[in-house]
């Protein structure tokens, strides 16, 4: 729904414009599939309105989103809508010149990197592609990334994806939307496809 | 996940290959936010793929999707991926020359032209948005739906959004992921904001 009457109207002495431009966090999460597409599908929008985007892969694939990245490269190098930058974990980070160990140094690489992008305003969009695992699996702390998105400057969007996205998290975004996995073709012996999973 | 182990092994005959690529009927349903934009980011997916794409926006107001439209128009005309045909139904159809009188009418109209398009095999992914709607409220017949989708010939993926969609799509499709809303900004007062929502 492109736009939309709130429910309660908030005594926060906002007026309604600086209300409805308030930056988000928004996090998809759960079982299902879409929240990593759903993430991809808000970056065309944010695409639309010129706005700088970054996109920070933590997984360790370098092969993964390539139809995504494919196409919002095409669409940032196009002149016609906002520039994309996009940087892979599993490609050990263009900023990042040594080796990197481990995977979990890497995601702390890239958080280090969103928090300089962040403190920078170097984007208007965030996508924080499967961000939620390094969270889950202790590698990155929690109540530091809350607290670091809670004390962004600027109108700054961030859209963290993954499973098990930690409550604390959950409790500090502004919009959640839990992915259910309701069929599946692999739970019928379907492999991945491409144009479907990649 | 770009690809996977299935958990079980079908007695149907079928190779691997076969199983692979065998056309999906998708249907993202629920509550939540994430039902277009998660079949906007598979159709970024298919286009990298260089295939034939066709977006069917079963929705009253033309300006509802305005980014995801731009984008894939840009991306479909840039010669480097797979075309991309946007029909909206909120303008009354391009290939409909006479007025129609009713949303319901509108909707009718714009599954027959499905119809037409997959017995032809024109694209390799069908967008539908938010076609669940006319088959929940009753102007589309949701057993003929099931029944055109079931014998379509070839391989096209077709992907279904909306609320409420029928138990008897949800049952004739391949992959069904319900978007769960856990917390939205418009619950705490916020209006919708560009780039976001739109």
């Amino acid at each position: 729904m492109p736009q939309g009457q709130p429910s309660v109207v908030p005594d926060d002495g906002l007026t309604t414009r600086q209300r409805r431009n308030r930056p988000l966090v928004v996090v998809h999460t759960g079982t299902g599939k879409g929240k990593s597409t759903a993430a991809f599908g808000l970056a065309l929008r944010a695409w639309n309105q010129g706005w700088p985007i970054g996109v920070f892969q933590f997984v360790k694939s370098a092969k993964w989103r390539v139809g995504e990245e494919r196409a919002l490269r095409v669409l940032g190098d196009s002149g016609e809508g906002g520039s994309v930058a996009w940087h892979k974990m599993g490609e050990g980070w263009s900023w990042v010149q040594r080796s990197i160990a481990t995977s979990e140094d890497a995601a702390r690489e890239g958080w280090e990197q969103v928090k300089r992008d962040l403190a920078a305003e170097t984007y208007r969009l965030y996508v924080l592609d499967e961000f939620a695992y390094p969270m889950h699996w202790g590698w990155v702390d929690t109540d530091e990334v809350v607290s670091v998105l809670r004390d962004r400057p600027g109108t700054q969007h961030v859209v963290i994806t993954g499973r098990n996205a930690p409550a604390a998290l959950l409790d500090a975004a502004d919009l959640v939307t839990e992915m259910g996995k309701v069929k599946h073709p692999m739970d019928a012996g379907q492999k991945g496809q491409r144009g479907i999973e990649w």
